[in-house]
């Protein structure tokens, strides 16, 4: 099955495309590899998920805003290339959570992104991946999604 | 304009290349793809910008380390292209900013780097980034700023 | 002297690949680029090294786990390419490691890391490279290596 009908399946809802909040684009091309920009937890009614795991948000409220960065991931591949059936692959996934030094769950909320990627791409969803937690975020953001992306002609 | 003209015009120093500090080199390339190490922000006179934004240093001064990072981008660039004029695009930058866990103002800052490649290049200047805060950096640097390229034959 | 040869003539014990955390793989390949996930020190005896550099480790202890990261990451590349010969060059490493506020010796501890693809692979081993310090890792682990490797047809 294909991303698109897949995401039609699951009844995914994927937001239009967020503009850049600073001097730079969503995504760039080069060849047949795609570099995306960080990737911010959006909420569907506005908004951004701020907060550092470990004490403001717990693991349940990490893995929605991992899943919502992913739908943002989701919004920028389809604007850039008109369709998510003309991704190839996902080959490497970076998530760079804001958290508390104490916090060690990065896998379990970053793994709410790319089970989503999985989830809409099959194998060609599954990707390397690098999960880190930082000491701070653009505006106190909770976590970031940053993928490179292989692409069909 | 091109890279190069557009350098003298805005009158910008671009400093020798920096020699690395540890078992790496400035950048390697592959295929197309020139992909930097970190980029320090060097002091024209000497010495590294060192502190921690949120605590020691302020945005002003922020910026002005990532303006000085991003000229060393140049510095290297120049001396493995042999001119500026060879960048067909700046793919990807990746901004990492010494900060206090409360620090917010990672775009402000990151921005100054990436406003001069986009002075510079222009179009081509605009690349896709990712920003963030980090615990600790080498030597207790203020920010570093990594970069993917792509060349021209 | 080819990788293979050179691995032998070290004494490396190069461990088992070691299945990934997570909803990720251990490496996928794009053109000739090969983009590994964060690989982790992994004990020869079992378990993986965890701490904080600057409080629970010393840089001894931070240079032993990035080598043993950086021999998962040989782990990895002989275990997606067969043979550790098929490397063309050691493109981009980034080096993460768990560290307080204060810690400043990350360059020596990734030196580790370097040091030794330097070792294995000679001149093709030499690369690009990032190394920061981070809030938390996950787990708690002590550090992580990320490489992006080119490899022969």
């Amino acid at each position: 099955m294909n991303a698109e009908a897949r995401v039609a399946e699951l009844g995914l809802e994927i937001p239009g495309p967020f503009r850049p909040a600073g001097t730079y684009v969503n995504a760039v091309r080069s060849g047949h590899l795609l570099f995306l920009a960080g990737h911010v937890p959006h909420r569907p009614g506005g908004g951004i998920v701020l907060g550092r795991l470990g004490a403001d948000l717990d693991i349940d409220q990490g893995k929605e805003a991992a899943r919502l960065a992913a739908l943002g991931v989701l919004a920028t591949l389809r604007e850039e290339l008109g369709t998510l059936d003309r991704v190839a692959r996902i080959v490497n996934l970076y998530g760079v959570v804001n958290s508390t030094p104490e916090f060690a769950g990065h896998t379990l909320v970053i793994n709410a992104a790319s089970d989503l990627l999985v989830d809409v791409f099959g194998g060609a969803g599954l990707h390397s991946r690098l999960a880190v937690g930082v000491a701070s975020l653009p505006a106190g953001m909770a976590l970031e999604i940053q993928v490179i992306v292989e692409i069909k002609d």
